[in-house]
C-alpha cells in the first residue's frame, strides 16, 4: 500500500524520547517538596486571610505579604523563573522538563505564582526577552522577572470572532512620536489585580497591508490615560476577583513610539514566540488538574458506600475510572511529545503537535472532571469540592488561544495538504488487500 | 494535595524513553523495504491465483508455492523469527523495537506470516520456547521456527463465558500414561488450515483445585483420533477459509502424558508468558490498520467532489481526519509505552499497560475505519476497498484475549485498590482550592 | 422470532395520543402571551433592581413589591396552581398538557413563580393536597395555594449517598407527642428566601423496620427552634443568594406529632406522590431550556463570520445543530409520552417512562448548552449570555431527584426482569437469521 | 425572550396524535400473527433448502416454490402490497399506520417480501402508480403489484459522488425514438435476482438545462441488449446471491422514448414521490431491528454468567440496556412522528422529519447491534447470531438514500435558513436571564 507519507513518524529519532534529563531532576523534587511544605500551607492560609470582609477588588488584608514570604523563599531556593526554555537569563529548562514539573504546578493552583511561572507573565517574560530592546526589558522585564509586578494580554476583542486573529479591530495610528490607540478587549486576564502594570496589546496598525502583515504587539502602560477598565467579565457566573478578567476601553490611549515590539506589523510573528510554549503550558498543567480529578473520584469512590456496595464499584463506574486513567496516561505522552517537539524541531515545525494537544487535552479533561463530579453527587459541584472550579477553569481552556476547532482545523488540514500535495498514482487507492 | 501514589508515573527513568534501539534500526527498515518489493507483489499474486475456482478448504493451486518463494527469500535475508523477545533463539528484538515493526506488519495482512511472524504462531512458540521439554521443542517448535508448520490456540468455548478463563470446561482426565480430553472449543483461528499439525490447548484437569489451579494446557496434534472439526465459525457471514475459525469438538481425545506443558494445574501460568507481548502484538498492528484506514480516508477525501468542494473540507470531515491523527499518536505512544514496560519491567508488572492499550486500541481504530467507510460511501463497505475487511477484523479483536470490558475491569480495579489500600487520611480530599 | 413482550409498546391506545387536549389550548395561550407581555418586562425590572447594592440575603429593596404585582395579575387572569393535575383544588391539567406549558415556563427563568407553579412548591403543595390532614392544609397548603409563603424540601443529606433514600440518616424520635429531629440536610433549595416558611423533611423514624419502611415525613416549621442554617451550598461557585441551596442542622428540632405526614414509616409512599410529576415538570422545562439554547447557538451563527464564513456553516457547526434539533424533538416527543403514561397508567407504571426521561434529558441537554457556549467563544461562558448559568442549572438536574445512574438502574431492571421472568424457551435466540 | 419560530412545534394539531387508526389495528394483528404463524416457519424451510449445493446465482430447488405458497396465502388473506399510501390501488394505509406494521416486518427478514411489501419494488410501484402511463402500469405495475416478478431502481453510480444527485453522469441521449443509454451504476440491490424484470433508471438527459432539470427516470426492462451485470458489490465480503447489489454497466443500451417517466428532465420531481416513504420505510423496519438487537441482548444477558454474575448485571451493561430502551423509544415516536407528518402535511412539507429520523436512527441502532454483539462475546459476530447481518445491514443504510451527513445537512440548514431571514432585531440575544 503506497501511503502518503505519515505525519510526523520516525522511530529512529529524539523525538520518541521522552525521559526528562536528569540535569532537571534536582529541580522536578525540589518543586514538588517545596509545593507540599510550602505553597500549600501558605494557600489554606491565603483562603483563610480571604475570607475577612474586605474590598473584592484589593488583596485581603495579610495576602500580599504571605505570598511575598513564598515567594522569597522560593526565589532564594532557585525555584524561579525557571519556565524560561533554553534563555540565557532562565535555569535554560527544556520544554520536556518543564512539561513534567508544569503537571505538578497544575495540582496545586497558587503553586506557579509563588514560583514567577504563572500565565500570563510567563508569555510576556518570553516575549520581552526575545523580541524586546533594551529599554523595553529594563522597563518591564526586569520586574517581571523579579516577581516585582504582573502584567496581561490584551488581544480578544468582544466584537469581532478573534479565533481568527486577522479580524482584530483595534486600532493604533500613530501621531508623531505617539501611538494613539481606539477599541475594545476583553477577558484581560489579571488586569484587575492592582500589581498589573503593563499590558502587551494586538492592535491593528496597518490595515492596508496584506492580511497577516496588518498586526502589531505594542506595550501599553495600565496607568496610561485612556485606559478604562470598564468592568470584569464573568466566567461561569464568577469573576475571579480581585484579578478578574478585564472588559477594556481603549479611549484615545497614547504611547510612545518606542512601546512597539519587534515592528509595525509584525504582531503575528510575535504570536508565534508566545504561542508555542504558552499553548502547551496550560495543557501540561491541565494534565495535573486530569490526575487530582481522579484522585478525588478515587477517594470517593473508596468512601461512600450505595447500594450495598462502594461507589467505585457501582454500575459502570471502573470502568469510567478505566477510561479516566488511559486518557491522562495517552495524554500525558502526548503533551511530552509536543513539548519535545518544540525543543527538537522548534516552535513552528511543532505546532501541529502544540494543535494536537491543545484540541485533544482540554476537552477530554473537561469530561474527567465531569464525571468526578458526578460521582460526588451534589458535593461534587459545591464549594466542598474544588471540582466546580477546576471544571470551569478547563472549560475556559476550549476557548483559550484560539477555540478546539480551530486547532482540528489547523490539524487537519496538515493531513489533507500533504495528499493534495501528491502525485495522483500515490493517492489511489489500492484494490489489492486480503487477510 | 495529598494523592495515594500516581499509576505509573516516574519521569526518571527508562520508561520514557519510547526510541527505537539502534541496532533494531536495519532490520526495520529492511523490513519495511522487503515488504514494498517481496510481500506486496507476492500477494498480488496469491489473491488472483485464488481467484480460479477451487476447494475453498485447501490453498488454491500455487499459492503456497509463491508463499514459500517468499518466506525463503525472507528467511535467506534474515527477516524471520524476529518477535521472540530477549530469547536466544531469536533475533532478541525488544518488545519496544518489535512495536514499531509491527505496525508496518499491520499495513500488509501477508507481510507477518512471510516473515514467520503471524498470530498464533508467535504466541504458541513463544510459549514452547520458554516453558517446553526439550522433546516437545524439537516436536514441534523447531517445525513452526522453520516455517514448516502452522498451530493453532485452543482455548475459547461456546457454552461458557470464557472472557473469564475461570469458566473453561473442557476437561482432561489422566488414564494411565495419556490424557483423554472431552469438550469443545470454538473461534480456533487457522485450526483449517492443512499445514495446522499441533494444537495448544486450555482445559480443566483439576476441577478441585483453588480456581486459578484448575487449568492446564496440553499439546493436541490436530490428526489425534477424535478431533473433529464440526464446522468454521463465521466472522460477519466470512469462514476466512481456509485456515478458518474452527469449531472443534474433542471426543475421547488421548494424548501422552508427555504433552502437558509446564504442569498440571499450571494453565493460568503459561497465559501469563503468552498474553503479555501477544496481546500488544495485535494492539501494535492495529496502530498500522488505522494509518492505512485514515490514508484511505485522506485519498478519498482529496479525490472527489460534492457539493463543489473536496469531500475532504465537506461538514465536519476535516474535524474527524484531525481526530483520527490526533487519536492514532496518542495510541502509538500508548503502545509503545507498554511495550517499553514488558521490556522494562517484565511482563507481570507491565500488565496494566497492556490491558490499558488492549482496551483503548481497537474500540477506537474500529471508530476511524468506520468513519473512513463512511467518508467513501457505498464503496467503503464494498470488495473495492479493504475497509470493511479491516473493520471486522480489528471488531474481532475487541473479543479477542478478553474483551474490552475485562481489560477496563482491571484498570479500573488497579486504581481503585491502591486507594483501598491507602491509609484513611490520604483519601480524605482536601477542602481547600482556590484558583 | 420468539421475544418477551416489548416494554410500553402498544399502538392502539391513547397512550400515543400526544396532542395537548383543547381545553388546554387557550391557558396554553394565554401562558405564552403572559410570559412576553408580563413576565419578561417584569424580570429585566427585577434585574435592575437587584443591581443596588443590598444584603445579598435579603430581596433587594422593591424587587418583591414588583413580583407581587405580576402574580396578582397572573392571579387574577387565571394563570395561577395550574400544575396541579387533575385535582380538585385546581385547574385539573393534563399532565400532557401542563408538558407543553412547562417547555415555556424553562424559556423565562421567573415564570413559574409568577404563576405559583415554582418549585419545590409544586411538589410540597401536591404532597399537602394529597396526603395532608385538613389542619395540615389550612396551615400550609393554604397559603402556598395563595403565594403567600414558600416551602422547601429538606431530603439530601451531606453525609450518605442518599441516591439511595434508604441511608437517610436524620433520625426522628418520638418524645411525648412530640417530634424531636437531629440531623443534617444539604442542598435544601429556597430554604434562604426569607419567605420560606415550611420545610417538608424526610427522617429516619423506625430504624428497626423493614428498609423501606424506616423513613417518614415530617412538616418542620423554618422558626423552630433548632433549625439552624450552616450556610449556603455552592452551585458551581454561586449561592443564588437570597433562595440558596441551604446547608441545616436540626439540632433537637421539636415538632408537634400532627406534623407527621401520612403516618409513620410512610414516608417512601409519598416520595412516590411527588417524585412522579415533579421529576418531569424539571424534564419539561428542560426541553424549553434547550429550545433557548439552540436559539442563542444559531443567533450566534448567522450574525458572526471567522475565516470568511458565517460560523454556523463552519466546520461541523451544521451537524451540530442537526443534532440538536433532532435530539430536542426526540426528547420532547419522550417527555411528552411520560406525562402521556402518568395520565394514563397513573404515576406508578408510569415511573418507568418518568426514569427513562429524567436519565435522557438533562444529560443531552447539558451538551447542547455547552455546544451553544462554544459557538459563542469567550462570551458563551460570560455574563453576558445566560448560557452558563443555564448550564449550572441543567448540570445540577444530573443530581437531583436521584442521579442518572439511579435512573438508568431503573430502566435497565425493567428490562432485564422482564426477561428474568420469562419461561426458557422464551430466552432462547433464535439461530435462524437471513436477509 | 425573542425567539424566531420554533421548528415544526405546535401542541395542538394532529401531527401530534401518534395512535395507529382503529382502521388499521386489525391488519396490525393479522400480520403479527401471519409472521409468526407462516412466514417464520416458512423461512426456517427456506434456509434449509438454501443448504443444498447449488449456483448461488439461482434460488436453491424448492426455495421459490414454498416462497410463493406463503405470498399466495399471504394474498388470499388480504395482506398484500398495503404499503401504498393512500392510493387507490392499494388498501390506503396512513403511513403512520404503516410504520407500525413495518417495525414488526423489520423483525422477520422475508417478512415483507412474502406480503409484497419489499424495496425496491415498493417504491417503483409508487413511483409507477403515480407518474407512470396506462401503457407502463399495465406492462410493469400490474406483474409487481401481483408479486410475478420483481425490480430494481439504477441510481448510484460508482465514478461521483452519488449522494449530490446533480453529479450523475450516466447519460441518455435521443435517437430517433429510442433514448440510447451510456454508463455505469453499483449497488443495484436484487438486480441479481432471476425474477428482476424491470429497471427504473435515473440517466442525465439535459446536460445543458439547469442543474435540478437535467436528470430524467427512465424504465429499464433488465434484458435489454446491451445491459452487462459486470458482477455483484459486497456489503461487508457478502454479495448477497443471488438477489446481490449489482454493478451494471448500460452499453448503448436502447429503450423505446415511450418508456421515459412523467417526462424528459423530471428526474428530481420523481425522486420526491419516491424519497419520503421509501426513506422512512427502512427506518421503520430497522426500529423492529433495533428491537431485535435489544431482545438478544437480554436474553444473552439473563442466560450467562461471568464472574459470578449474569452478564446483565455486569460493569455498565445494565446502563448500555437502559440507554438501548430510552433511544429505542425516542427513536420510535420520532418516526412515527416523521410518518404522520407526511401524512398530514404531505411529502414535501415533512420532508425536514424524514430527513431527521433518516440521520438519527440508522447509526444509534448500528450502535445498540454492536452492543448487542459485545455482550454476546464472539458468538455475537458468528452465523450462530443474526447480529453481524443484522449490523451490516443496517450500517449499509448509512449510506443508502442518502448518507447521514447529506440529511445533517439538510436539518441543519432548515433551522439556519429560519434565522437568516428573520428580522435583525429577531435574532439579537437577550441580556437578561437570571434564575
Amino acid at each position: 500500500m503506497t501511503m502518503a507519507s505519515e505525519f510526523g513518524f520516525n522511530p529512529h529519532d529524539d523525538l520518541n524520547d521522552l525521559r526528562m534529563s536528569e540535569a532537571a531532576t534536582p529541580l522536578y523534587d525540589h518543586v514538588k517538596r517545596f509545593i507540599k511544605e510550602t505553597v500549600e500551607p501558605m494557600q489554606a492560609e491565603w483562603v483563610k486571610l480571604g475570607e475577612v470582609p474586605h474590598d473584592r477588588w484589593q488583596f485581603a488584608p495579610g495576602q500580599l505579604e504571605v505570598l511575598e514570604v513564598a515567594k522569597n523563599k522560593a526565589k532564594a531556593e532557585g525555584l524561579w523563573n525557571f519556565f524560561l526554555p533554553d534563555a540565557e537569563s532562565g535555569v535554560g529548562l527544556k520544554n520536556l522538563d518543564y512539561a513534567y514539573i508544569a503537571a505538578e504546578l497544575g495540582k496545586a493552583p497558587m503553586a506557579s505564582e509563588v514560583m514567577n511561572c504563572a500565565a500570563p507573565d510567563t508569555g510576556n517574560m518570553e516575549v520581552l526577552e526575545r523580541v524586546g530592546t533594551p529599554e523595553q526589558k529594563k522597563k518591564w522585564l526586569e520586574p517581571l522577572m523579579n516577581g516585582e509586578i504582573r502584567s496581561a494580554y490584551a488581544m480578544t476583542e468582544p466584537d469581532v470572532a478573534s479565533s481568527d486573529a486577522k479580524n482584530i479591530a483595534t486600532s493604533a495610528v500613530l501621531d508623531g512620536d505617539e501611538w494613539v490607540i481606539n477599541g475594545e478587549k476583553y477577558y484581560i486576564s489579571g488586569a484587575g489585580d492592582p500589581r498589573c502594570k503593563i499590558m502587551i496589546t494586538m492592535v491593528r496598525t496597518s490595515p492596508d497591508a496584506v492580511p497577516n502583515k496588518q498586526q502589531s504587539q505594542i506595550l501599553v502602560p495600565t496607568d496610561t490615560p485612556g485606559v478604562k477598565i470598564l468592568g470584569p467579565m464573568h466566567v461561569f457566573g464568577q469573576d475571579h476577583a480581585p484579578r478578574g478578567h478585564m472588559h477594556i476601553k481603549f479611549d484615545n490611549v497614547r504611547v510612545p513610539a518606542s512601546n512597539m515590539l519587534l515592528g509595525e506589523g509584525r504582531g503575528f510573528e510575535i504570536s508565534q514566540v508566545r504561542l508555542g510554549p504558552g499553548r502547551i503550558h496550560h495543557c501540561m498543567r491541565t494534565i495535573g488538574k486530569a490526575e487530582a480529578a481522579l484522585d478525588l473520584m478515587l477517594k470517593r469512590g473508596v468512601s461512600r458506600k450505595a447500594f450495598g456496595q462502594k461507589i467505585a464499584y457501582l454500575g459502570g463506574n471502573l470502568e469510567i475510572i478505566s477510561r479516566a486513567r488511559i486518557d491522562i496516561e495517552a495524554m500525558r505522552l502526548m503533551v511530552l511529545k509536543a513539548a519535545k517537539a518544540m525543543d527538537v524541531l522548534g516552535n513552528r515545525e511543532a505546532r501541529i503537535w502544540v494543535s494536537m494537544v491543545k484540541a485533544m487535552v482540554p476537552e477530554r479533561v473537561c469530561e474527567i472532571i465531569d464525571q468526578a463530579m458526578q460521582i460526588h453527587g451534589a458535593t461534587g459541584i459545591s464549594h466542598w469540592s474544588p471540582l466546580s472550579e477546576m471544571y470551569t477553569d478547563v472549560r475556559h481552556l476550549r476557548f483559550a488561544d484560539g477555540p478546539d476547532e480551530v486547532h482540528h482545523m489547523v490539524v487537519g488540514r496538515n493531513e489533507v495538504r500533504r495528499y493534495e500535495n501528491s502525485p495522483a498514482d500515490d493517492i489511489t487507492p489500492a484494490v489489492v488487500w486480503r487477510n
